[in-house]
Parts: structure tokens; sequence; C-alpha cells
């Protein structure tokens, strides 16, 4: 089917070549003319405006926007809303907070405009392998966009589903990256341990990769683990500083809301503010403690 | 070749099974005469005594150890010690602790005898799917008892690898579980949010198989996840009770000897202490302390 695809980047451009690959004709839009024209390149057309691209689509139309979640969402929705007529169905991939999701929806519904929220992993990888996709939202807009979800998912009938209302493909997006959180902080600590320990295991790359093979710990997130390491086992070169956008925080007020005992995903998190913080005012105060306390020495700057 | 398997538990049996299927020359031993009945209709040799083991065995031997950590390894060792030649070889697949393994393989080395720790891993699906091994012990045996590792592994050259010297290979096992415990308790908490959540995903296990495809957080243990959550979505009749088998502690024992910080692991370790104890003491304290400084209300038994 025609979709239009709204922003080129890492994920958006890899999205439109597996589209377009599935045999779905796509016209992508990205401010940069150099994304639009690497696309281009390979066969898949551009419009170099958000007007060119409405224009270019029949009605009613299907738009896919990928860019980054919280401002630029609102302002692509903005821009799109005087040139879209009723019928037309918008899709927000990205990572956005599913009340935006919510509010979002009700906006556009007063529009006529039918708004799909489809939480999507698979990063770098989704071009080669599919997209695993969490859909939100109405049942009509859901089933008519479906024909893109059988081509972005690993397979037509795995990898994706219609899960629920508006806000439902980004709040269950937000609790995948929660859970990604805390299996990612775990393996790190086992491997940090391993690293650690002199003269037992030799190659910490070495059990990575055999654990991909039979172990109940093996996953996408070891293999690509397991690379890192075989690449570069001391992570030489590699600042020790997590960023996080977002997911996890979210995670944690959603699971505090709820009354619902979190504490590895909130842990994992609070990892991340510490790797940011290598001035930690609390670490300063606990060794002023315990030189007042006990006249323990105290480390200087 | 010839290997004696002592246990033919659900493990040890399973490995029986294996190897023999690989055209390897089994015969186990196991107290029960039932689990050795299973396996001599299966085709699998047995004996039923660890002397008649023994005896049945060219020398030197190769004797594969499958019984639970701790007293029975040792209970084990000591009733084959009189029985064994020097130039045979002992292997503990079992989940030891690896300085027991370092001081057994220093007792059996008196006696001319080698010693293998194995970690294993795969569980009850190892059988089909090859376990993952990781092997600590001295060259010469490691060699020797290649052609057994290279059957039970999912392929001859993936899954296994001789890891280091005796220990390593129960350590690196003990930190695979300690990042097991850290993974399971990450979907366990994203999960129960999901679950405690009303009106947005409608269908927790729908979820759970969408993720096991194309997603960043697949693994074996989703896999695993998604059937249990498809089958039973309310875990009805499972009591909210983990039992442990010492790795966990073990691992966080470890990192405190290491001075790494290793928080969602000794967390999912917590949680497990925590699970097992419904009538907590510290949170009647809380309750009681609340009372005394706020006049909040305590709930009574």
């Amino acid at each position: 089917m025609q979709i239009g695809m709204i922003g080129l980047g890492r994920m958006g451009a890899n999205m439109a070549r597996r589209l377009s690959g599935g045999g779905h004709d796509v016209v992508g839009f990205d401010p940069s003319a150099d994304a639009r024209a690497r696309l281009e390149a390979e066969g898949v057309a551009s419009a170099d405006s958000l007007q060119a691209l409405v224009e270019r689509l029949d009605a009613p139309r299907a738009l896919w926007i990928m860019v980054p979640a919280g401002d630029p969402v609102d302002a692509t929705i903005d821009a799109l809303l005087p040139l879209l007529s009723s019928g037309d169905v918008l899709v927000d991939g990205g990572n956005s907070f599913y009340k935006d999701s919510q509010r979002r929806a009700t906006r556009l519904r007063e529009g006529g405009i039918g708004f799909l929220d489809v939480g999507t992993s698979g990063g770098v990888w989704g071009l080669a392998e599919g997209y695993s996709l969490m859909v939100g939202g109405d049942d009509d807009s859901a089933a008519r966009l479906s024909p893109l979800f059988a081509t972005l998912a690993p397979a037509a009938d795995k990898g994706w589903a219609h899960v629920g209302p508006s806000g439902a493909g980004h709040y269950a997006k937000m609790i995948h990256n929660g859970i990604e959180y805390g299996m990612m902080q775990a393996y790190a600590e086992g491997f940090a341990i391993l690293d650690r320990k002199r003269g037992l295991v030799r190659d910490v790359a070495q059990v990575a990769e055999l654990w991909r093979h039979g172990s109940v710990v093996r996953s996408w997130l070891l293999d690509l683990t397991a690379d890192a390491l075989s690449e570069n086992p001391k992570l030489e070169g590699i600042a020790p500083y997590v960023p996080d956008s977002g997911e996890g925080r979210w995670t944690v007020a959603e699971a505090i809301e709820l009354d619902v005992a979190a504490p590895v995903i909130t842990q994992s998190l609070i990892e991340r503010l510490r790797s940011r913080d290598d001035d930690a005012f609390a670490d300063k105060l606990l060794s002023a403690m315990r030189n007042a306390f006990g006249g323990h020495a105290v480390k200087r700057d």
C-alpha cells in the first residue's frame, strides 16, 4: 500500500527501505536533502516538503512519523494537520510517552484523522531481521495499516500485534525498554565481575560467545555484547557514561503510580544516573561523615 | 568415547541420552533402580553400583558426576577415590561452588586423578538443543574429554570452551546464573506492571509473544516466559515464592569480595529472599515506627 514516511534518520530510512523492498509504494520526507538523496539513490521516492508529500499521496492517506519523541512529534502534527483530510491515518512510530499519544489521538480524532501509536523495537538490525511492533489505537486504523505492519515485522504473522486502544502501543514499548534496562545491567554486572577476577576465567569474550549457544542467558542482547567484547575486550576508548532517553524513567514512574515494586528496573536507571555523576555530592558527604564520626581519612581531590 | 554418568536425575539422564545418541559408549549409574531402568529401556547401559560402573569402564576412565552441589559431590568422590586408577578423569557437571571445585581438584591430583569443573547450562531443553559448557581444569584432561563436550554442546564448535584452570568452569557458571537472576527479575517486573495496568494493553501474553520476534528483549528466557503466560495468563495456582539454590548468593559475595558494584544481581537475590518472607519483621517495624512518630494507623494481623 501507499505510505508516507516522515523522518529519514537511522530508524525511518531503514523502515522506508524495508517497506519499499516489501512492495509498498513509499514516499519519504526529511528536511535534510542528503537523507532524501540517499533513499532516492536506492529507488525510494521522496518529497522535499510535508506539503509536497501530502499532495503526492492518494486520500485516504497513511503517514508514518519517525522523529525524536517530544516536541518534534507535536511540531510535525501541527504542520501536517492543515494539510490532511478526514479519513487519513497518522502513525507515531517513535518512543513517545504514552500519555502524549493519548492526547494526540484525541486531538486528531476531532479532525477525523486516525492515529496509531506504534512502539517499534529492533534498532539498526530491523532492516534485515524485521521490527517488533506494538500497535495502539482504534480497530479501523489498525486494520487498514496492517499490510505495513506485516511487512515491517519479521514475518507477516509474527512480531506485531494490535495490543489495545490509543496509548497501548507506546505503553508496551515503554515497558519493553524498562525490561531492556534491567537485562543490560544484569549482563554488564556479570561481565564486570568476570573482568575483575584475575587468574581464573582467561577470556571474557570467549565466555560471552559460548553462552550464545545453549545457555539459559542466550539472547539477542548477548549476541551484540559478545560481538562488542570480541572486538574490544577491555572496552578501550569507551567512557563509563550511560545516557538515557526517557523510557526507563517513565517505567519507574509508572511502577510507582501503580504501587508495583520494580526494584531492578529502578536500580538500572539509577546506575545510569550514577554513571553520569563523576563528582557525586553524596559520595563526598559520606566521606565527610566517616571522617567526622570515626576520624577516617578523607581522600582529597 | 566411553563415559560413565553418575546421577541419572533430570540433567544427568538427558545428558546420558544426548551422549549415547551422539555415538558415545555411555554407562549410567544412579542409586534409583527406576532411574536406571528408564535409561536401559532406551538402550543406554547402566551399572547398579559405583564399583560395578568403574569395573565396566576401560582405564584410563572418564566419569561424569551429575549430582546436587555440596555434600553429595564430596560423598561421591569419597566413594569413587578407592576405585579409581591414576590417569582417570572425573568431571563435576553440577552447580558446585568454584572454591570447592579447586579444593577437589587439588585432592584428586594427589591421587593422579584428573578433575574438570564443567559449568552446564541448558536445563531440560538441553537434550534437544544442546548444553552450554564452561570447562575448567588442566589442559590434558580437557583435551581428552573434548569429544564429549562437542557432543553435549549445540554444535561441535559452538557453546563450549575450556575457559581456564580448575574452578574457572564453575566460576563462569556462577556468573551465568547471577546474570540469569537479573534477567528474570527484569522480565518479571515489566510484566507485573503490564498486568497491573488496566484498560490499556489488553493481553500481556500477546505482548510477550510478539516481543519474541524482532525486539531488543528477545531471548530464550522470553520464549519460556511467553509460553508460561500463554498457558496461564494470571499465573493461577502458583505461589509468589521463589527459591534459590546458591549461585546468586555466591555471585553477590564474589562481587563484594572483588569490590565490584553489582546492584541489580544483588537486588534480584534480595527479591527472592523477600518473596519467602510473608511475615517480615522489618515491615512490621516500619509500620510501628510510622505509628510512633506520625500516629499513622497500623494494619493489624
